[in-house]
């Protein structure tokens, strides 16, 4: 850290950081800001700013359709800083296909949630009922099993919106999901959990008790407020690390079982299929995965040779983030990336390094490790367990899903950034 | 810890908890839930909810003008969840007192910051140029140092919003103040800062150079997207845990001086006259201070007898909250309220204590011991630090900031909540 720090300083030191930016002398300034008008009253037919604020209209970043139809509305990742996602923009990937499906809109005063099955107490709870209950904040990232994946004529999207954009984190808060089972009282036997939203979908899902008692959150709060109609308000399932397509949204029922159920997703969507003609179940964790948001393809170009601080996000479902390397020679040496403190069990995490670019064509990459000491594959690694050539992924009708290999990047002299995955 | 998680075990095994809960057998479900119509279209005149998502139209929660003419827009704490502030609800305090100026809107294209004064380079940042700096992100607290100030006829504020909603808690991305300052070089001598906003109000304030160097930050970004306009988008000067007031929103001109410049808001605002006739100057540091959240004035009122989670924010100017005590008996006895991980410096820290109500009256307070031991005073203690009686504060016109004592809230037998500071 403390050589790092002192690159930084050489880096000021030489005047290589900002070239070009310092004005001759006081008497250069070039203004000392612009002139504003502020009217005193509200104009006719705008709304009290106090009530509710928004966002400058200076600002453009928005979410993405991947596609009519499919569902997929993409985080614009090229924005980000920090860890938090804006509710606004955090990603949503849905069932309905329907291309224009406006979010679901559930009454809070008529929403119950039903625990039953293999319990002593079958239980229906009102979200009043359930805000009584102890509660929990944690930061944790949610990534769509789909995320990266390469299938299906998509392995050529360009963009960091487009490639990762089914990944956000945000503030959960909610009851924990192993004290309301406790309260239902599990008779023996209990060991999986059919889930089930309340949406026209009727979406379900599998989990195995142990991951219930341990960390999953009945979640009300989304970042400090009411979690959003298209993230599953009034009540979403939690379940840290795990396949985003398992926390369930717009929660209303969690049946108690003695096996996994094949639910209509899970046998007939999600499963990744080899090419042996077997397939990947029950694959929940996601990562460790990471990639640059800045630069990145689909953000601000590079301006110029000189200082840039390259960032980004790394995450792992198996816990903490334990060390992100950036290579900016293609793959050739590795450097360690500074972490954004705090870091946090199961939550992006911001990386940086500091870097100076001669102006010449280069790759950027970066690699997670997390705390057990799992590393994020190169495409080659991955595709060696696939026991396939990369290719395969250009071209298969297969769903490959848990897609994690490093992300390149290639900067064009010009400063354009390219995805650079399948060169 | 062990022992609260056992008491809240007994809770639930003496189905004191949420009494009538219960459902007689799993054929007595009372519903499954509602049905929905989901059209495939976007109605006519409705925006594709895909860029930029919206909030429940069932969900109510805005800020308050805490009158017309005076600049405080109040954050809605009642609530609150988690220790994130939504960037739509943080809290606004404005030194301009037009009733209704909508929030000041700048170019982030045309904004300018100048550093100059007492230094080798006087230098003039674009907001493109600031972000090619090394980024921290960071949550912090602010508060306003006028938040549950009781003068000029307002100690009789009720709820929880109107008497600490001055007081909010983002991450902020920006680059830490002491870059650009070494970028800039300082000049022997060199030992304060005046700092000035970009809005027609011209705001400045004085900030001593250690403090600049310390933690300071030159943020851009708040919870993962540009500030918002009413924050100071494009720039806000972050100086974490001190008065709001020197958080310069707007940020254009940063001097370097060698002195506290008397600033027309620390002259003729800020200063809190004493009745000795003589003044508090250059009072930088907020808290310790704690508010519970639920129960509280202006929040639902608890509904019969039983199980409920007492919850609430605790924060200090000073570092890490080390510790919160709870009374349910009117100051008798305190307990040790549970923190939330992670407990992050100089930010809100949500705290819990698992709670039996009788169905009697009673007074609830919370009360905060931060990292160095300062402790937030009761309103005797406080009183006695100013050498007045407590009902002096209902009465002075003097102008009393930096108001801590511990909130009690009066919980009646019809579980409504009602602030009892003054009983």
């Amino acid at each position: 850290m403390s050589s790092k720090k002192s690159d930084r300083r050489d880096f000021l030191k030489k005047g290589a950081l900002l070239a070009g930016l310092a004005v001759g002398g006081a008497g250069a300034a070039r203004s000392q800001g612009p002139e504003f008008e502020t009217p005193s009253v509200i104009p006719p037919g705008e709304k009290d700013p106090a009530l509710y604020g928004e966002r400058s209209h200076f600002v453009k970043s928005v979410r993405q359709r991947m596609g009519k139809g499919d569902g997929f509305i993409l985080t614009p990742l090229q924005d980000s800083v920090g860890i938090i996602t804006p509710n606004d923009l955090h990603y949503v990937s849905s069932r309905d296909s329907s291309p224009y499906t406006p979010p679901t809109e559930i009454d809070p005063e008529k929403h119950l949630l039903l625990i039953h099955g293999m319990v002593d107490r079958p239980l229906i709870f009102t979200m009043d009922e359930l805000k009584r209950f102890p509660s929990v904040s944690r930061i944790h990232f949610i990534e769509c099993v789909a995320n990266t994946i390469p299938t299906q004529n998509r392995w050529d999207w360009e963009t960091v919106q487009e490639r990762q954009g089914k990944m956000s984190c945000a503030m959960w808060t909610g009851v924990p999901l192993s004290v309301v089972l406790k309260e239902a009282g599990l008779k023996s036997g209990a060991s999986w959990l059919v889930t089930e939203s309340a949406d026209s979908v009727k979406h379900s899902m599998s989990l195995p008790i142990e991951k219930a008692m341990d960390d999953a959150i009945l979640a009300y709060g989304q970042n400090g407020e009411p979690i959003r109609p298209q993230n599953g308000f009034p009540l979403r399932l939690v379940v840290p690390g795990w396949e985003g397509v398992r926390h369930i949204k717009w929660l209303r029922r969690i049946k108690v079982v003695d096996k996994p159920y094949l639910t209509q997703t899970e046998s007939s969507i999600n499963p990744s299929l080899k090419t042996n003609g077997k397939a990947l179940w029950y694959n929940f964790e996601m990562g460790p995965k990471s990639v640059i948001t800045f630069p990145a393809s689909g953000g601000r170009p590079l301006n110029g040779r000189g200082y840039y601080q390259i960032t980004g996000l790394a995450w792992s479902g198996g816990g903490l983030v334990r060390k992100v390397e950036i290579s900016t020679d293609g793959g050739s040496t590795w450097k360690n990336a500074q972490l954004q403190e705090p870091v946090l069990r199961i939550a992006h995490t911001r990386f940086y390094m500091d870097w100076q670019w001669n102006g010449e064509e280069v790759v950027l990459q970066s690699r997670c490790t997390d705390e057990r000491g799992a590393v994020q594959p190169s495409l080659a690694q991955f595709s060696e367990l696939w026991g396939v050539k990369p290719d395969y992924f250009k071209t298969t009708t297969n769903v490959v899903t848990h897609f994690n290999p490093i992300q390149p990047w290639k900067v064009d002299r010009d400063g354009n950034v390219h995805n650079a995955l399948w060169i």
